[in-house]
């Protein structure tokens, strides 16, 4: 087990009718909050006047930003860290999923740095003080809302780039299951196939002797696939979506990592596409991952092996590694499927016409991965696995 | 799944050398310390030496107090609240395991209370402002390194009771397994056995639709009792002990309760063995336990029978419940053998002519437990059992 420091100071308030209260809890930070969202979903739901009103009863006073998309972009940041000065606010409360709590995250970093906030994605600088956020999560996906990272895109890249600091620990999230019940299906296929990949890309490690973060990530696959089907059938199956939920938040506060080295080259992989085309982060890394799996297992096989016995139950007595490792693959794809999502780029109507310079830009700063270090020559050959 | 709340700050620095840094690390917290210890062992091993030289070289002054024993006793608590008043201390450093820390916690609880401390354990009060206090752990067992509790011996009862409050949460912990290689042999199999418990503990709740917290305590489980024999037969295997030592941690930091209703019985109907007879509270549950499941099992069979198929792999096809329930006990009580503890009061050299007075002192705030609510009755039947 290698040497790791462990800390996650996020208040996780969890359950029926919780989002409630953040009018209260937002009240021990500030008295007055950019109120930050997405598009018109959290009005039509009720949601946005559930935390309106809840913050009117606190006594807390807010401005709005509202406008987030998938991907979230550079140039709203800019607008909120523009508002947050005019406005003298020091606290964010992102209502949505991992998209607004990113952006939201990004406002939070770039308020108190003179110069551009981009600098803290696209290079190594850290944020060395960042405001405070607070968080209602409305989908399970991300992470977001307990961990200590954001992505952003630049448009004028196009670029999608991560930051990742302790600063960036919301101080609280509400997780009500029931805000769930009116997501899309597209969403929830996405969001699961998100969770999904955050507890793979800290599973497929190079290291031995993990058996605790082995374990505790196979216990959160295993929760995953058994209850997203169930959410999928039954929007309004509370207690499977408070399984998908809670999973989706352990799966990225960072727990499941520790000890053992993350790889997250497919994140790196993915990033690159739906930089470019219009697709979910989630649906993306369905068709890479089956990809990236058959590409690299071969530098640490015994890792598949175990995914598939322990994750998929596929029976090993007689077989291969070859071949079981390519049965929980396969397992794994057929997955994908029953959720309702391609496992390959054609099918998403993405062609090998970009290759070239997503793979470069993929491995702009050196290689991608620890299973296997990525070159910008083998992402491009995953690319092509991909298609 | 019932609603809840998740938190735990406590900073976990894990790993081979980490606890040399303690210097630096308490320096972001405090000038002068109150260095809290137990025996002479930490001054054998060398540990007294590595954490003395690490707060010298960071420029943090600290006054001693050793002594603690087993099952903390307040009156120590109460020399230690004198010493910090007196030398105007606000920060306590823990080096030991499970009893020094409830003990610091205590004292940390009772500087700046102007009643006795023992309310807080003896009543429903509970502290408003406590000190900080750090951590080097020695033993991997009671797991308050990153809980938010306590537990202390009032010798005059003697009573021994606990305290939780988010405020007893350590502001950091160091875990260096290597600290582990000198731990005499019962100290290791009780320490196993307390975090074993503290699992057990969580599983048995009277909830269903708890599959993640179900899943991650038998992803523990089947962690701890895999490693504990391994450190048994080689006090000197790095991985090994990492496994257990994290493992201890993951045990009780709440994470593994969160959405379902603890139990808790088996330590309360515990507590009144240790309190009266010298037993370790390890060696102590390894008797209750199974008595315990032997008791309770028939509220809520289901979960009983997931622990004997999951945890310890009985094979359930064409068995009734109640026989894979008395395998899977069966099983428990093997291991508890294998590492050297005994299952029953009698080896213990306890009889039952205290029974009467335990099980009153045991259910003297209500009934005990969640999965079957005992009473002094219910808990007398159990030691019974368990002789």
């Amino acid at each position: 087990m290698n040497n790791f420091t462990w800390f996650n100071p996020t208040k996780i308030i969890f359950g029926k009718d919780t989002h409630k209260e953040v009018g209260k809890e937002t009240a021990n930070y500030a008295k007055k909050v950019l109120l930050h969202y997405g598009g018109k979903s959290i009005k039509e739901t009720g949601t946005y006047d559930t935390v309106v009103t809840s913050l009117t009863e606190a006594g807390v006073d807010f401005v709005e930003l509202g406008g987030v998309r998938p991907n979230p972009r550079l140039s709203l940041v800019q607008e909120g860290i523009k508002i947050c000065r005019q406005e003298g606010i020091d606290f964010i409360l992102a209502v949505g999923g991992g998209s607004v709590i990113d952006s939201a995250k990004a406002i939070a970093a770039g308020v108190p740095y003179e110069g551009n906030v981009w600098d803290f994605y696209s290079t190594e600088k850290q944020p060395q003080e960042m405001l405070s956020i607070g968080v209602v999560l409305t989908i399970p996906a991300a992470g977001s809302e307990s961990s200590d990272g954001s992505v952003i895109t630049n448009e004028e890249g196009p670029d999608k780039r991560s930051c990742c600091t302790d600063l960036m620990f919301p101080k609280f999230a509400f997780l009500n299951p029931e805000l769930c019940y009116t997501l899309p299906e597209n969403q929830i296929s996405a969001g699961g196939a998100d969770i999904l990949a955050h507890i793979m890309e800290r599973y497929f490690a190079p290291n031995k002797n993990t058996d605790l973060s082995d374990r505790l990530c196979e216990a959160a696959m295993k929760t995953l696939l058994y209850n997203l089907p169930l959410v999928l059938k039954d929007h309004r199956d509370y207690n499977a979506w408070a399984e998908v939920m809670w999973t989706g938040n352990v799966a990225h506060t960072g727990l499941l990592g520790r000890g053992r080295q993350d790889d997250w080259a497919s994140h790196g992989i993915e990033h690159e596409i739906s930089a470019i085309y219009d697709i979910a982060h989630g649906a993306g890394l369905a068709i890479v991952f089956p990809a990236w799996m058959k590409y690299v297992n071969d530098a640490h096989p015994f890792r598949f092996v175990q995914f598939a016995e322990r994750v998929f139950d596929v029976d090993i007595v007689g077989k291969s590694d070859k071949t079981i490792i390519e049965e929980g693959i396969a397992k794994l794809e057929t997955f994908y499927k029953s959720i309702g999502l391609v496992t390959t780029l054609r099918e998403a109507h993405i062609d090998n016409s970009n290759f070239e310079l997503m793979s470069k830009k993929a491995a702009i700063n050196g290689t991608l991965g620890s299973i296997k270090q990525l070159t910008s020559k083998d992402i491009q050959l995953i690319y092509e696995l991909a298609l």
